[in-house]
């Protein structure tokens, strides 16, 4: 069966690019209170592609409250296969993150151009390009089978950029409606070209802003220098003491009840295609790596927690010279958490300490902007062997495990509350350029990962 | 014969408050590029005014060279009061800081508004204002008596918010333009309300940018945290290397020949009305004070340097949450200086300690933005006693003695290139909001000022 589907989505795949084309044209992004209405029309987009290629009972579900303006799920499913067959749940994004800084980029983030075999757009691989490829593996299986082999529910969200805060609290509340047997993701990137790889980690995270005061009003720093405080100087003095120039954080109990990858794990990282000097030069472009003392850059990345300044509002930052001493300074910082840590309590520690080191002068105040629980999978499950073996076979080559360093919050949110697996079956570079300047996706994968998509739901189908 | 020039000083109040506001409606912000016009518009203006008044041979001069496009100066002169008579060159500025943030300005801070005897804009008392007591003493002059009791030059520059090159190099190269006697600068204030205040002593500074760079570009946080350089948390290190938490600047040498005030000046300041709570809780605002242990605030403010931040432009700045690990990150930087220091050699320091004391990882650059001297002047000569005793006698109280924090880089051209000291006879109040939002002017003191200099250059003319 799956040889027609497969057939028919290399048939069709330039239609499948074009029509990918038309969503990525769409500025979804999340974030923005200006881009709310883009949000909704790639959500009707995909509610739409849903809908055509056989999905039934589509719609948007809406995740407003009182207290937040949402962005919409968008739901649909395909429960005729049979109550013995297992029902798969499709998971998929559709919001993306802001484009900033538009000068870097080589062709409009919104205006998608294919170059060299990739199609370079904001989304194209995180994640519209990725949740497309789902849509287009069930248009083939139903179009060349008539039907699919197995039960199939889709959820596509607008706010994995933000957080997540709507699907979570669906997840948590109306869970029975997403009742399956395992969770399909496609969000997550492949170790190298051609190596089908799979996921089974993912990092964690709090994102978070550390406000710091001092004087009332922005003073004169010929006037007041030397005796008002500065509040970008007092952030940065906290900035330094979070973590140490050999990449520690210094935060009591930071690291307490982390759980180490097995030996097994460690070991296969280890084979794994990895040059640090090519790393160095071709993915990061710095001098010099920085990081922990005494774990490998996979450690690193993968299993050990990690903070990061993203940017430091306030204050003057236009052209040329400003005298002042700015009243507030904000920084925006985020800590990656790993297996064996909770976000909650991870914060709490924080904060603590943030308040505790505070230089004199300021007030301090720290905020949540969203946060994840960090989660390892199962590889002893038949949902991760039917990936293996469906990408495997696309490739031609051995499925690799692998962990990632960002976070997929949801895939925690399923197991916690669904209490099922999730497949991390994704199609993504490593030099894709997620959340950067000239994101791409190279279009080979993105014809393999519908293929791959279609083996795997055949596979889950067959029982194998 | 000043009688009858204060009489028509007091006559004409209204009317020349009237005409600085027009003034003030011009947004002349010098360092934004949008403004270049209306910081031109500003300088006509100032012209007009100064021809109408009856000042002669008044012109635009072109500070604009190859290199750069500066904003011109505003010439005139009044030089009929004969070889005998001393030469007085009154110094202004018609240029004015940025705005932001616009959202704290209670009224819109190019419509000055008076609330409460005092006239609030952009500009009010830093320099517009005082510049226009200025032309508004040469009219009450000339109208009451027909002619000055002394020569007079007046240059008005467009470039001191932003580092004065202009001027700098039209006094190094065309002094003789300038030959006075002495030079009258009102770009000060008084130490408390009701005190006639003259400053005697002024801070230097360097104002630059620190860049730090690590990856090629923007990576996602969530990828390349953990081996990827942040130069977030690279530049807060660097700069919490840069001063110490109890206020003492670390760069190696960076105190070094420092000259003392007089044990005289010292304790004059301690007599000075200064209360450090009512400055804690109604000028600065802040919790509690900073600055260098073992020195008084007058001190920290006058005669010790100091380093402050100003903004740290880069990175993710927006509402909500972004992943980035950004590619660079700057701070705007300034030191303040003090007698016995040096720009260029600071400047040196600065740059050769950030240079060593950068973290592995990231590459720095130290650009220079702009400088200024540090300078004494001595009170013991004629034109600061007219200024001294002017003063006394229109607000019925000795003139105290100060020094100010900020820097007026031109008061030292006019000492090196001019061989010339300044009166520098301000009128502001320290609750003026220098360079932050609703800066004002009190206009009982604009017009005080305005008679003050009238008295001044009548006492100067009469040789007191």
């Amino acid at each position: 069966m799956s040889e027609a589907a497969v057939g028919f989505a290399k048939a069709n795949g330039e239609r499948f690019v074009e029509e990918l084309k038309a969503l990525l044209r769409i500025p979804s992004i999340s974030t923005s209170p200006e881009h709310v209405e883009d949000v909704r029309k790639a959500a009707e987009f995909v509610a739409d592609g849903l809908r055509k290629v056989g999905i039934e009972n589509v719609r948007l579900i809406e995740t407003s409250t009182a207290e937040r303006k949402g962005h919409p799920l968008v739901y649909g499913d395909w429960l005729n296969a049979g109550k013995e067959a297992p029902t798969v749940l499709l998971y998929g994004h559709y919001d993306v993150q802001p484009a900033e800084p538009l000068d870097e980029w080589k062709s409009p983030p919104f205006e998608p151009e294919i170059r060299d075999g990739n199609i370079y757009a904001r989304g194209a691989v995180d994640d519209k390009g990725q949740m497309w490829m789902h849509v287009k593996a069930l248009e083939s299986l139903i179009t060349a089978d008539g039907k699919l082999p197995v039960n199939v529910r889709v959820i596509v969200e607008g706010e994995e950029e933000v957080g997540g805060e709507g699907i979570a609290a669906f997840v948590r509340e109306h869970g029975e409606q997403l009742k399956a047997d395992a969770a399909l993701v496609s969000d997550t990137e492949m170790f190298a070209p051609e190596l089908p790889t799979l996921c089974v980690g993912l990092r964690g995270m709090i994102y978070t802003e550390l406000e710091v005061k001092g004087a009332a009003t922005d003073l004169h720093s010929g006037m007041y220098g030397g005796a008002a405080p500065n509040p970008f100087v007092a952030i940065s003095q906290i900035i330094a003491k979070l973590k140490g120039e050999d990449g520690r954080i210094s935060i009591p109990g930071f690291y307490d009840g982390i759980e180490e990858p097995t030996a097994d794990e460690l070991k296969a990282w280890k084979s794994l295609p990895f040059d640090e000097e090519e790393y160095r030069s071709h993915e990061v472009g710095s001098t010099e790596l920085t990081g922990e003392a005494g774990y490998s850059v996979l450690e690193r990345t993968w299993s050990r927690p990690t903070m990061d300044v993203h940017g430091m509002p306030g204050g003057f930052i236009g052209a040329g010279a400003k005298t002042v001493i700015p009243a507030k300074a904000t920084a925006k910082i985020s800590f990656r958490l790993v297996p064996g840590m909770k976000s909650e309590s991870t914060f709490a520690k924080y904060k603590k300490f943030v308040e505790e080191i505070a230089p004199k002068g300021v007030t301090v105040e720290v905020r949540m902007i969203h946060s994840g629980e960090p989660i390892v999978v199962s590889t002893d499950n038949k949902y991760v062997r039917a990936a293996t073996s469906a990408m495997a076979e696309v490739f031609g080559k051995d499925t690799v495990f692998v962990r990632g360093g960002g976070s997929i919050p949801i895939v925690g949110d399923f197991v916690r509350e669904l209490g099922i697996p999730t497949v991390m079956m994704g199609f993504g570079l490593p030099d894709d350029n997620l959340h950067a300047p000239n994101e791409k996706f190279h279009l080979a994968n993105f014809h393999r990962g519908i293929e791959s998509i279609v083996l795997f739901l055949d596979k889950v189908g067959a029982g194998v």
